[in-house]
């Protein structure tokens, strides 16, 4: 099994990168953990993570996977002034895991075959606590060459690996319509509870019922017993949804496509993040439709207020 | 069981009151079945129905179930110019299914009880085939009398009945919460697969991984497949959403609840009905998307046509 262990620099410690990380050490790579936040490094380093210096080795790296915020970061991470890419070996293999535009995974696979590294693009699904796991959902799309390279690693951090084609983009792609789906859904059952709540339906009660009917949704069975615990400890954060709500909006304006259901919702996820709750938990939606119609939400005071 | 055997009046044999009324039949009840639309009458009493006069025997019925369109053809049916409520015994009960307001579900309670009739608020959910085959859901709500007399007829037409209190009303608040985000999930499928496909998401790929991603809902998994297959064979028509949504929107307003995500939703259904699909299934909303996008949808041909 020596050919399955493989070494790995994991970059971006956040709530999702920190447990593929941990994901991998588990299934027996070695892991160089990076971040700009050095007390996650040396957390990680503390896990089993490697602790040599990473410059030393960069160009024995198999594997290098990025879990960054966005597009941005994840152009600098690859090719910035201190980029990876331009140090790896050939045949090294990168697993990009940010909500992206398809164009730019696009972009971003052929400027790594420039310097002979394979890319794959794969966005990941499933909250903290699947990362931790190693149960994510990946929606990847890349060579061949690309997948074999990163299948030991994979299996180390996915339960499940949506093979989207050969062509990176579509990972990206797929993504998108899941992230457009989730958000709606995070925000219209905020709508929805807080509508019942008018109308004498308890946060529990709705809880009860819709879950059972044809108002039913992945997310709204997920999100809805935050609001009614009043607990908005994140799991995913408000601040996600203008940021991927925003990447699709952006797809769709350059596909000239009209997409009025997304548009209404993120603004709802922008005026939550305007009343101060970005770092809430995205179920914090909900105190958008509650303030404007003067409701009290379980575990707010009745003046409103977290 | 003589007690359990009652004296059935169904009013409105549509694609739901007919269900409702098969299955009552089924449940060893005397049905009368009463609609507009004679043929529909002539098919019920082949199936069984009672074929006597009904002002015969009105004043013996234990059981009016009302499945007509709205609120104003419901309370034209009980109070209207040959209204059926001042006919009936004392301790008959009135089993109104239509969506309707909360507010107009407390009226017609009201003016029940000033003629010793029974009321009970509820809302069916659950599509043809499930009133076909005595599997509603129905979210009811009235004085335990009203549970009371129903139980011999809610028994042979629902699977699932939730007891939402005692007061008219709660049932018709909870139905148009389930409406808000049945409506807007069906109209959210369509954007989203619509705009997967500007992406090289075929409607094949969007439902074999969403449907097990975080952006899966019961409507996504339920519609989608209709628009993958082009088959618009109406189970639940297009026309449905100006109206539910509408009645959604209108209880909203009146409680100066601002509900963005359904306004959008509401105006793609409209835009469905302007297009000639009312009567088409709803997930024919994905048509509007398509034509906005210059996007050809399985089973339509080149040009966009159904």
């Amino acid at each position: 099994m020596s050919d399955s262990k493989h070494k790995v620099a994991a970059i971006g410690l956040g709530s999702m990168g920190y447990g593929i990380a941990q994901s991998a050490l588990r299934g027996g790579h070695e892991v160089w953990g990076l971040d700009i936040n050095v007390e996650q490094m040396q957390l990680f380093v503390g896990e089993g993570g490697e602790s040599a210096v990473l410059s030393n080795v960069v160009d024995q790296l198999d594997t290098v996977i990025v879990a960054v915020l966005n597009a941005t970061q994840t152009e600098d991470v690859l090719f910035g002034a201190n980029g990876i890419v331009p140090k790896l070996r050939a045949g090294a293999a990168v697993l990009s895991c940010a909500t992206v535009p398809p164009e730019f995974a696009k972009e971003m696979a052929k400027r790594c075959a420039e310097f002979d590294v394979l890319y794959l693009d794969a966005p990941i699904s499933g909250g903290s606590l699947k990362a931790a796991n190693g149960a994510l959902s990946i929606m990847a799309a890349g060579t061949l060459e690309a997948f074999s390279a990163l299948r030991p690693v994979l299996d180390s951090i996915a339960e499940t690996v949506f093979e989207l084609g050969d062509t990176a983009g579509a990972g990206s792609a797929m993504k998108a319509v899941n992230q457009l789906l989730a958000g709606v859904h995070i925000a219209t059952m905020a709508e929805a509870m807080t509508f019942g709540m008018t109308q004498g339906v308890t946060p529990d009660k709705f809880i009860d019922v819709i879950s059972k009917c044809a108002g039913t949704s992945w997310m709204l069975e997920n999100r809805a017993p935050h609001i009614a615990a009043g607990n908005y400890t994140p799991h995913s954060s408000v601040n996600i949804w203008p940021k991927d709500l925003g990447i699709v909006l952006d797809i769709a304006k350059n596909a000239s496509f009209s997409a009025p259901i997304t548009a209404a919702a993120m603004q709802q996820f922008v005026a939550a993040s305007g009343m101060g709750l970005g770092a809430e938990d995205d179920a914090a939606v909900a105190k958008v439709y509650a303030r404007n119609a003067g409701l009290t939400l379980p575990g707010q005071d009745e003046k409103g207020g977290a």
